[in-house]
């Protein structure tokens, strides 16, 4: 089953998403409401194709399953990115910054692109630009 | 001078910090403290760099110098990147994503790097690895 074996969360980021890295992931710092922002980038290219929020089950949750998880912050509910559209991402690594209160997510986007609207991106406008 | 004409901001970057483009501005969601969360990324390689936030009068102020300005949350002041350590970054282009909630900013980064740390980018660590 090579597709299965390519998708599956490589050994390094399920076992971080055990229990034993637990410490680690406590010492991040959540805002006031649980959250911490995720930056999701191709992994290959370098796109920055997201942002959204994360609180701790969630991120476990992706560590775990090898795929990005967030919370919702309208629906207050959790989506895995995909999980209708089928525009799955594919964890490859995770970054957290020197004030340990942002994440970045390397992935391998899957299907039409990251974006709701259809474009790969989500920052698919520019300052100044007449689009 | 060649290195001030490299410097200075590009004309679509200063007429969008102009008094014709604050309504594209006044879209953007600014959160309830009046702040927008900016990726800033590296222009050339595409590395994220640093993420920081920026409340209207910092944004305008990036886009009218050119350099990335920033509200700092503790200090409750603004600062321009690189002011006191010379690691200006230069502005290319600025991105606002399809929620209009999350800026990515496009930079030539000057110096050491953009983290305090002496690292060129602040997701210097990965979750897993026992950096």
């Amino acid at each position: 089953m090579k597709r299965e074996t390519r998708n599956a969360p490589s050994p390094r980021l399920r076992r971080a998403g055990a229990k034993r890295k637990r410490i680690k992931l406590e010492a991040l710092k959540f805002d006031k409401d649980g959250l911490i922002p995720a930056i999701i980038q191709d992994y290959k290219t370098g796109e920055v194709l997201m942002m959204a929020y994360m609180n701790k089950a969630s991120l476990k949750r992706t560590l775990t399953l090898g795929k990005t998880c967030f919370w919702s912050r309208s629906r207050k509910k959790y989506w895995t990115k995909g999980e209708t559209s089928g525009n799955i991402q594919f964890v490859k690594s995770v970054y957290y910054d020197c004030d340990m209160d942002t994440l970045l997510v390397k992935v391998r986007q899957v299907g039409q692109g990251a974006c709701h609207t259809g474009n790969r991106s989500c920052f698919y406008r520019k300052i100044g630009s007449r689009a």
